[in-house]
Protein backbone atom coordinates (compact mmCIF):
# COMPACT_ATOMS: atom_id res chain seq x y z
CA UNK A 1 0.00 0.00 0.00
CA UNK A 2 1.61 3.42 -1.03
CA UNK A 3 0.93 6.39 1.30
CA UNK A 4 -1.55 7.96 -0.84
CA UNK A 5 -3.85 4.67 -0.48
CA UNK A 6 -3.38 5.15 3.48
CA UNK A 7 -3.69 8.77 3.16
CA UNK A 8 -7.10 7.83 0.95
CA UNK A 9 -8.21 5.25 3.67
CA UNK A 10 -7.91 7.60 6.31
CA UNK A 11 -9.79 10.33 4.98
CA UNK A 12 -12.43 7.53 4.12
CA UNK A 13 -12.74 6.70 8.01
CA UNK A 14 -12.91 10.69 8.37
CA UNK A 15 -16.03 11.27 6.35
CA UNK A 16 -17.63 8.00 7.05
CA UNK A 17 -17.45 8.83 10.79
CA UNK A 18 -18.79 12.28 10.68
CA UNK A 19 -21.44 10.84 8.19
CA UNK A 20 -19.98 13.82 5.60
CA UNK A 21 -19.96 11.24 2.32
CA UNK A 22 -23.48 12.97 1.65
CA UNK A 23 -22.10 16.16 0.89
CA UNK A 24 -18.23 14.60 -0.56
CA UNK A 25 -19.93 14.41 -4.25
CA UNK A 26 -17.05 15.32 -7.29
CA UNK A 27 -18.73 18.37 -8.13
CA UNK A 28 -18.59 19.60 -4.53
CA UNK A 29 -14.72 18.16 -4.30
CA UNK A 30 -13.87 19.83 -7.08
CA UNK A 31 -15.26 23.35 -5.72
CA UNK A 32 -13.35 22.59 -2.57
CA UNK A 33 -10.30 22.04 -3.95
CA UNK A 34 -10.22 25.53 -6.23
CA UNK A 35 -11.04 26.92 -3.32
CA UNK A 36 -8.18 25.48 -1.31
CA UNK A 37 -5.96 26.09 -4.49
CA UNK A 38 -6.73 29.73 -4.36
CA UNK A 39 -6.39 30.22 -0.09
CA UNK A 40 -2.97 28.61 -1.42
CA UNK A 41 -2.38 31.33 -3.54
CA UNK A 42 -3.45 34.36 -1.28
CA UNK A 43 -0.11 35.09 0.44
CA UNK A 44 1.80 35.17 -2.75
CA UNK A 45 -0.53 37.57 -4.65
CA UNK A 46 1.65 40.75 -3.75
CA UNK A 47 4.77 39.47 -3.50
CA UNK A 48 7.62 39.23 -6.16
CA UNK A 49 8.69 36.12 -7.65
CA UNK A 50 11.73 37.18 -5.21
CA UNK A 51 10.04 37.32 -1.88
CA UNK A 52 7.62 34.11 -2.82
CA UNK A 53 11.20 32.46 -2.58
CA UNK A 54 11.98 33.81 1.13
CA UNK A 55 8.82 33.02 3.20
CA UNK A 56 8.56 34.31 7.12
CA UNK A 57 8.62 31.01 8.79
CA UNK A 58 4.97 32.38 9.66
CA UNK A 59 3.79 32.46 5.99
CA UNK A 60 5.56 29.31 5.07
CA UNK A 61 3.75 27.32 8.05
CA UNK A 62 0.79 28.74 6.66
CA UNK A 63 1.41 27.79 3.03
CA UNK A 64 2.37 24.38 4.66
CA UNK A 65 -1.00 23.45 5.85
CA UNK A 66 -3.22 25.36 2.89
CA UNK A 67 -0.71 22.43 0.15
CA UNK A 68 -2.15 20.41 2.64
CA UNK A 69 -5.79 20.77 2.48
CA UNK A 70 -4.84 20.54 -1.45
CA UNK A 71 -3.47 17.48 -1.27
CA UNK A 72 -6.61 15.68 0.85
CA UNK A 73 -8.86 16.71 -1.34
CA UNK A 74 -7.10 15.75 -4.29
CA UNK A 75 -6.85 12.15 -2.62
CA UNK A 76 -10.36 12.75 -1.36
CA UNK A 77 -11.70 13.38 -5.11
CA UNK A 78 -9.57 11.04 -6.66
CA UNK A 79 -11.06 8.00 -4.13
CA UNK A 80 -14.67 9.16 -5.21
CA UNK A 81 -13.63 8.98 -8.66
CA UNK A 82 -11.81 6.00 -8.67
CA UNK A 83 -8.51 7.91 -10.19
CA UNK A 84 -5.31 6.22 -9.69
CA UNK A 85 -3.63 9.70 -9.01
CA UNK A 86 0.31 8.15 -9.08
CA UNK A 87 -0.59 6.60 -12.50
CA UNK A 88 -2.37 9.89 -14.09
CA UNK A 89 0.65 11.98 -12.77
CA UNK A 90 3.30 9.63 -14.32
CA UNK A 91 0.76 10.06 -17.82
CA UNK A 92 0.91 13.08 -17.68
CA UNK A 93 4.68 13.34 -17.29
CA UNK A 94 4.99 11.41 -20.28
CA UNK A 95 2.55 13.54 -22.25
CA UNK A 96 3.98 16.80 -21.23
CA UNK A 97 7.38 15.15 -22.29
CA UNK A 98 6.24 14.95 -25.96
CA UNK A 99 4.28 18.44 -25.89
CA UNK A 100 7.49 20.44 -24.88
CA UNK A 101 10.31 18.37 -26.21
CA UNK A 102 14.05 19.88 -24.90
CA UNK A 103 15.23 21.60 -27.81
CA UNK A 104 12.23 23.66 -28.43
CA UNK A 105 10.67 24.38 -24.91
CA UNK A 106 14.23 25.55 -23.81
CA UNK A 107 14.40 28.39 -21.54
CA UNK A 108 10.51 29.44 -22.59
CA UNK A 109 7.03 28.72 -21.70
CA UNK A 110 5.56 30.24 -24.61
CA UNK A 111 2.41 28.09 -25.08
CA UNK A 112 1.31 29.84 -21.97
CA UNK A 113 2.06 33.43 -23.21
CA UNK A 114 -0.45 33.04 -25.93
CA UNK A 115 -3.30 31.87 -23.98
CA UNK B 1 12.06 6.59 -1.33
CA UNK B 2 8.19 7.19 -1.93
CA UNK B 3 6.45 7.50 -4.88
CA UNK B 4 5.69 11.50 -4.37
CA UNK B 5 9.68 11.68 -3.83
CA UNK B 6 10.20 9.95 -7.03
CA UNK B 7 7.57 12.16 -9.03
CA UNK B 8 9.50 15.31 -7.19
CA UNK B 9 12.35 13.75 -9.07
CA UNK B 10 11.52 13.44 -12.50
CA UNK B 11 9.71 16.99 -12.19
CA UNK B 12 12.97 18.60 -11.32
CA UNK B 13 15.12 16.25 -14.37
CA UNK B 14 11.89 17.65 -16.42
CA UNK B 15 12.37 21.51 -15.17
CA UNK B 16 16.21 21.59 -15.43
CA UNK B 17 16.34 20.16 -18.81
CA UNK B 18 14.21 22.37 -20.06
CA UNK B 19 15.71 25.62 -18.19
CA UNK B 20 12.72 25.88 -16.67
CA UNK B 21 13.51 26.63 -12.94
CA UNK B 22 13.78 30.72 -13.73
CA UNK B 23 9.90 30.36 -14.30
CA UNK B 24 8.91 27.89 -11.36
CA UNK B 25 9.08 30.47 -8.32
CA UNK B 26 6.36 30.09 -5.78
CA UNK B 27 4.43 32.43 -6.18
CA UNK B 28 3.96 31.18 -10.26
CA UNK B 29 3.87 27.75 -9.09
CA UNK B 30 1.30 28.54 -6.32
CA UNK B 31 -1.26 30.55 -9.71
CA UNK B 32 -0.41 27.26 -11.77
CA UNK B 33 -1.99 24.92 -9.49
CA UNK B 34 -4.98 27.30 -9.00
CA UNK B 35 -5.96 27.65 -12.87
CA UNK B 36 -5.34 23.74 -12.72
CA UNK B 37 -7.45 23.41 -10.05
CA UNK B 38 -10.35 25.81 -11.41
CA UNK B 39 -9.57 23.59 -14.76
CA UNK B 40 -10.65 20.86 -12.97
CA UNK B 41 -14.03 22.21 -11.57
CA UNK B 42 -14.86 23.49 -15.55
CA UNK B 43 -16.68 20.08 -16.20
CA UNK B 44 -18.49 20.21 -12.95
CA UNK B 45 -20.04 23.51 -12.99
CA UNK B 46 -23.12 22.54 -14.76
CA UNK B 47 -23.57 19.47 -13.29
CA UNK B 48 -25.81 18.90 -10.32
CA UNK B 49 -24.04 16.47 -7.39
CA UNK B 50 -25.90 13.62 -9.03
CA UNK B 51 -24.39 14.03 -12.14
CA UNK B 52 -21.19 14.67 -11.10
CA UNK B 53 -21.05 10.64 -10.02
CA UNK B 54 -21.66 9.62 -13.07
CA UNK B 55 -19.20 11.33 -15.54
CA UNK B 56 -18.87 10.01 -18.96
CA UNK B 57 -15.59 8.30 -19.86
CA UNK B 58 -14.62 11.38 -22.01
CA UNK B 59 -15.27 13.95 -19.37
CA UNK B 60 -13.83 11.30 -16.86
CA UNK B 61 -10.78 10.98 -19.11
CA UNK B 62 -10.25 14.69 -18.62
CA UNK B 63 -10.79 15.32 -15.28
CA UNK B 64 -8.09 12.79 -14.94
CA UNK B 65 -5.54 14.66 -16.36
CA UNK B 66 -6.78 18.13 -14.40
CA UNK B 67 -5.93 15.97 -11.51
CA UNK B 68 -2.18 14.88 -12.75
CA UNK B 69 -1.88 18.52 -13.07
CA UNK B 70 -2.90 20.03 -9.92
CA UNK B 71 -0.82 17.24 -8.07
CA UNK B 72 2.09 18.21 -10.36
CA UNK B 73 2.37 21.41 -9.56
CA UNK B 74 1.68 20.77 -5.70
CA UNK B 75 4.54 18.59 -5.62
CA UNK B 76 6.52 21.25 -7.53
CA UNK B 77 5.75 23.68 -5.04
CA UNK B 78 6.65 21.47 -2.17
CA UNK B 79 10.24 21.05 -3.87
CA UNK B 80 10.30 24.59 -4.17
CA UNK B 81 9.57 24.77 -0.68
CA UNK B 82 11.07 22.44 1.32
CA UNK B 83 7.68 20.50 1.87
CA UNK B 84 7.21 17.26 2.97
CA UNK B 85 3.24 16.70 1.67
CA UNK B 86 2.81 13.26 3.09
CA UNK B 87 4.08 15.17 6.80
CA UNK B 88 1.89 18.06 6.19
CA UNK B 89 -1.24 15.78 5.22
CA UNK B 90 -1.18 13.73 8.04
CA UNK B 91 -0.78 17.17 10.48
CA UNK B 92 -3.77 18.41 8.50
CA UNK B 93 -6.11 15.03 9.42
CA UNK B 94 -4.75 15.54 12.71
CA UNK B 95 -5.92 19.15 13.31
CA UNK B 96 -8.84 18.47 11.56
CA UNK B 97 -9.91 15.56 13.50
CA UNK B 98 -9.63 18.24 16.50
CA UNK B 99 -11.42 20.87 14.61
CA UNK B 100 -14.14 18.69 14.16
CA UNK B 101 -15.10 16.10 16.71
CA UNK B 102 -17.32 13.41 15.97
CA UNK B 103 -20.41 13.57 17.94
CA UNK B 104 -20.27 17.81 17.20
CA UNK B 105 -20.01 17.46 13.44
CA UNK B 106 -21.84 14.62 12.56
CA UNK B 107 -24.11 14.79 9.00
CA UNK B 108 -23.38 18.48 9.37
CA UNK B 109 -20.74 20.79 7.69
CA UNK B 110 -21.97 24.02 9.33
CA UNK B 111 -18.44 25.64 9.81
CA UNK B 112 -18.74 26.32 6.08
CA UNK B 113 -21.74 27.65 5.67
CA UNK B 114 -21.64 30.75 8.08
CA UNK B 115 -18.10 31.34 6.28
CA UNK C 1 -19.21 59.24 -16.81
CA UNK C 2 -20.26 55.76 -15.55
CA UNK C 3 -20.80 54.46 -12.09
CA UNK C 4 -17.58 52.11 -13.04
CA UNK C 5 -16.04 55.16 -14.65
CA UNK C 6 -16.86 56.78 -10.87
CA UNK C 7 -15.67 53.24 -8.87
CA UNK C 8 -12.40 53.40 -11.25
CA UNK C 9 -11.73 56.74 -9.93
CA UNK C 10 -12.27 55.91 -6.09
CA UNK C 11 -9.98 53.43 -6.79
CA UNK C 12 -7.12 55.18 -8.49
CA UNK C 13 -7.21 58.08 -5.51
CA UNK C 14 -6.95 54.99 -2.75
CA UNK C 15 -4.40 53.19 -4.19
CA UNK C 16 -2.68 56.42 -4.91
CA UNK C 17 -2.89 57.44 -1.16
CA UNK C 18 -1.55 54.21 0.26
CA UNK C 19 1.19 54.27 -2.48
CA UNK C 20 -0.11 50.70 -3.80
CA UNK C 21 0.27 51.00 -7.57
CA UNK C 22 3.56 49.51 -7.42
CA UNK C 23 1.85 46.41 -6.04
CA UNK C 24 -0.66 46.29 -8.48
CA UNK C 25 0.33 45.00 -11.64
CA UNK C 26 -1.79 43.09 -13.56
CA UNK C 27 -0.70 39.89 -12.94
CA UNK C 28 -0.85 40.80 -9.03
CA UNK C 29 -4.35 41.75 -9.95
CA UNK C 30 -5.49 38.84 -11.31
CA UNK C 31 -4.10 36.76 -8.63
CA UNK C 32 -5.95 39.09 -6.19
CA UNK C 33 -9.29 38.55 -8.47
CA UNK C 34 -9.13 34.59 -8.38
CA UNK C 35 -8.71 34.81 -4.70
CA UNK C 36 -11.57 36.96 -4.51
CA UNK C 37 -13.78 34.33 -6.51
CA UNK C 38 -12.91 31.65 -4.76
CA UNK C 39 -13.79 33.39 -1.23
CA UNK C 40 -16.89 33.98 -3.10
CA UNK C 41 -17.28 30.52 -3.69
CA UNK C 42 -16.19 28.97 -0.70
CA UNK C 43 -19.61 29.23 1.40
CA UNK C 44 -21.26 27.70 -1.44
CA UNK C 45 -19.26 24.85 -1.83
CA UNK C 46 -21.36 22.50 0.43
CA UNK C 47 -24.24 23.61 -0.31
CA UNK C 48 -27.08 21.79 -3.43
CA UNK C 49 -27.94 24.35 -6.21
CA UNK C 50 -31.22 24.52 -4.26
CA UNK C 51 -29.76 25.47 -0.73
CA UNK C 52 -27.46 28.23 -2.72
CA UNK C 53 -31.17 29.62 -3.70
CA UNK C 54 -32.11 30.55 0.03
CA UNK C 55 -29.19 31.62 2.16
CA UNK C 56 -29.14 32.99 5.46
CA UNK C 57 -28.65 36.62 5.58
CA UNK C 58 -25.28 36.19 7.28
CA UNK C 59 -24.38 34.27 4.61
CA UNK C 60 -26.04 36.29 1.93
CA UNK C 61 -24.00 39.43 3.50
CA UNK C 62 -20.58 37.80 3.69
CA UNK C 63 -21.30 37.14 0.00
CA UNK C 64 -21.94 40.69 -1.04
CA UNK C 65 -19.16 41.26 0.79
CA UNK C 66 -16.77 38.93 -1.81
CA UNK C 67 -18.89 40.11 -4.97
CA UNK C 68 -18.03 43.91 -3.86
CA UNK C 69 -14.35 42.41 -3.74
CA UNK C 70 -14.45 40.94 -7.38
CA UNK C 71 -15.83 43.91 -8.95
CA UNK C 72 -13.23 46.05 -7.29
CA UNK C 73 -10.03 43.83 -8.52
CA UNK C 74 -11.93 44.19 -11.84
CA UNK C 75 -12.34 47.25 -12.63
CA UNK C 76 -8.55 48.36 -11.28
CA UNK C 77 -7.23 45.36 -13.38
CA UNK C 78 -8.72 46.81 -16.31
CA UNK C 79 -7.37 50.66 -15.43
CA UNK C 80 -4.35 49.10 -15.51
CA UNK C 81 -5.09 47.49 -18.78
CA UNK C 82 -6.73 50.28 -20.44
CA UNK C 83 -9.47 47.65 -21.28
CA UNK C 84 -13.11 49.34 -21.32
CA UNK C 85 -15.21 46.89 -19.50
CA UNK C 86 -18.61 47.18 -20.48
CA UNK C 87 -17.62 47.50 -24.37
CA UNK C 88 -15.72 44.11 -23.40
CA UNK C 89 -19.01 42.66 -21.82
CA UNK C 90 -21.47 43.66 -24.82
CA UNK C 91 -19.07 42.49 -27.40
CA UNK C 92 -19.33 38.89 -25.28
CA UNK C 93 -22.45 38.89 -25.39
CA UNK C 94 -22.80 39.55 -28.99
CA UNK C 95 -20.04 36.56 -29.61
CA UNK C 96 -22.00 34.33 -27.12
CA UNK C 97 -25.21 34.52 -28.69
CA UNK C 98 -23.49 33.27 -32.33
CA UNK C 99 -21.82 30.36 -30.11
CA UNK C 100 -24.78 29.49 -28.48
CA UNK C 101 -27.77 29.72 -31.31
CA UNK C 102 -31.04 29.44 -29.30
CA UNK C 103 -32.85 26.32 -31.30
CA UNK C 104 -29.61 24.56 -30.08
CA UNK C 105 -28.63 25.68 -27.01
CA UNK C 106 -32.32 25.41 -25.30
CA UNK C 107 -32.26 23.36 -22.15
CA UNK C 108 -28.64 22.25 -22.82
CA UNK C 109 -24.93 23.49 -21.53
CA UNK C 110 -23.28 20.85 -23.70
CA UNK C 111 -20.41 22.79 -24.45
CA UNK C 112 -19.17 22.86 -21.03
CA UNK C 113 -20.14 18.90 -19.88
CA UNK C 114 -17.55 17.82 -23.21
CA UNK C 115 -14.66 19.86 -21.37
CA UNK D 1 -31.25 52.52 -15.19
CA UNK D 2 -27.43 52.10 -15.39
CA UNK D 3 -25.38 50.17 -17.11
CA UNK D 4 -24.79 47.24 -15.28
CA UNK D 5 -28.68 47.42 -15.13
CA UNK D 6 -28.93 47.25 -18.91
CA UNK D 7 -26.74 44.40 -18.85
CA UNK D 8 -28.39 42.18 -15.90
CA UNK D 9 -31.47 42.75 -18.43
CA UNK D 10 -30.14 41.37 -21.18
CA UNK D 11 -28.53 38.59 -19.77
CA UNK D 12 -32.45 37.75 -18.39
CA UNK D 13 -33.01 37.84 -22.10
CA UNK D 14 -30.28 35.79 -22.70
CA UNK D 15 -30.79 33.27 -20.69
CA UNK D 16 -34.45 33.26 -20.47
CA UNK D 17 -34.44 32.27 -24.50
CA UNK D 18 -32.13 29.47 -23.90
CA UNK D 19 -33.92 27.70 -21.03
CA UNK D 20 -30.62 28.09 -19.01
CA UNK D 21 -32.12 29.61 -15.74
CA UNK D 22 -32.16 26.08 -14.07
CA UNK D 23 -28.58 25.56 -14.76
CA UNK D 24 -27.58 29.55 -13.12
CA UNK D 25 -28.29 28.40 -9.28
CA UNK D 26 -25.92 30.27 -7.47
CA UNK D 27 -24.11 27.69 -6.08
CA UNK D 28 -23.53 27.02 -10.14
CA UNK D 29 -22.85 30.74 -11.24
CA UNK D 30 -20.04 31.27 -8.42
CA UNK D 31 -18.22 28.20 -9.77
CA UNK D 32 -18.21 29.62 -13.27
CA UNK D 33 -16.75 32.95 -11.97
CA UNK D 34 -14.07 31.05 -10.34
CA UNK D 35 -13.34 29.13 -13.05
CA UNK D 36 -13.12 32.18 -15.08
CA UNK D 37 -11.11 34.34 -12.61
CA UNK D 38 -8.66 31.40 -13.03
CA UNK D 39 -8.89 31.43 -16.83
CA UNK D 40 -8.21 35.22 -16.63
CA UNK D 41 -5.25 34.84 -14.40
CA UNK D 42 -3.38 31.64 -16.59
CA UNK D 43 -2.01 34.10 -19.04
CA UNK D 44 0.07 36.05 -16.44
CA UNK D 45 0.92 33.07 -14.31
CA UNK D 46 4.75 32.74 -15.95
CA UNK D 47 5.25 36.25 -16.55
CA UNK D 48 7.17 38.89 -14.09
CA UNK D 49 5.24 41.77 -12.78
CA UNK D 50 6.88 43.92 -15.28
CA UNK D 51 5.96 41.83 -18.55
CA UNK D 52 2.41 41.75 -17.25
CA UNK D 53 2.23 45.51 -17.99
CA UNK D 54 2.81 45.01 -21.53
CA UNK D 55 1.03 42.61 -23.01
CA UNK D 56 1.38 41.05 -26.57
CA UNK D 57 -1.82 42.52 -28.24
CA UNK D 58 -3.10 39.02 -28.65
CA UNK D 59 -2.92 38.02 -24.97
CA UNK D 60 -4.21 41.96 -24.45
CA UNK D 61 -7.35 40.57 -26.31
CA UNK D 62 -7.65 37.32 -24.58
CA UNK D 63 -7.48 38.62 -21.19
CA UNK D 64 -10.30 41.55 -22.14
CA UNK D 65 -12.51 38.15 -23.02
CA UNK D 66 -12.06 36.44 -19.89
CA UNK D 67 -12.65 39.85 -18.17
CA UNK D 68 -16.12 39.96 -19.91
CA UNK D 69 -16.72 36.60 -19.01
CA UNK D 70 -15.91 37.85 -15.35
CA UNK D 71 -18.50 40.41 -15.50
CA UNK D 72 -20.71 38.98 -17.07
CA UNK D 73 -20.82 35.92 -14.57
CA UNK D 74 -21.22 38.78 -11.39
CA UNK D 75 -24.04 40.67 -12.34
CA UNK D 76 -26.09 37.26 -13.72
CA UNK D 77 -24.67 36.31 -9.64
CA UNK D 78 -25.54 39.20 -8.57
CA UNK D 79 -29.14 39.17 -10.02
CA UNK D 80 -29.84 36.03 -8.82
CA UNK D 81 -28.97 36.84 -5.10
CA UNK D 82 -30.74 40.24 -5.82
CA UNK D 83 -27.29 41.85 -4.75
CA UNK D 84 -26.88 45.40 -5.98
CA UNK D 85 -23.49 45.36 -7.13
CA UNK D 86 -22.53 49.39 -7.03
CA UNK D 87 -23.76 49.76 -3.75
CA UNK D 88 -21.58 46.87 -2.02
CA UNK D 89 -18.55 47.93 -4.28
CA UNK D 90 -19.18 51.79 -2.31
CA UNK D 91 -20.00 50.34 0.75
CA UNK D 92 -16.54 47.67 0.36
CA UNK D 93 -14.54 51.00 -0.46
CA UNK D 94 -15.84 52.25 3.04
CA UNK D 95 -14.57 49.45 4.89
CA UNK D 96 -11.56 49.31 3.05
CA UNK D 97 -10.34 52.88 4.20
CA UNK D 98 -11.44 52.49 7.13
CA UNK D 99 -9.05 48.93 7.62
CA UNK D 100 -6.25 50.52 5.51
CA UNK D 101 -6.27 53.92 7.34
CA UNK D 102 -3.83 56.08 4.81
CA UNK D 103 -0.72 56.55 7.62
CA UNK D 104 -0.32 53.01 8.11
CA UNK D 105 -0.97 51.03 5.59
CA UNK D 106 1.43 53.38 3.04
CA UNK D 107 3.32 51.89 1.04
CA UNK D 108 2.96 47.95 2.59
CA UNK D 109 0.44 45.30 1.91
CA UNK D 110 1.13 43.51 5.42
CA UNK D 111 -2.73 42.52 5.80
CA UNK D 112 -2.28 40.22 2.95
CA UNK D 113 0.96 38.88 3.49
CA UNK D 114 0.96 37.37 7.15
CA UNK D 115 -2.42 35.11 5.75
Amino acid sequence: MTELDSLRDELRRFSAERDWDQFHSPKNLAAALAVEAAELLEPFQWLSSEQSRQLSPQTAAAVRKEMADVLLYLVRLADQLGVDLLEAARSKIVENAIKYPVEKAKGSMRKYTDL
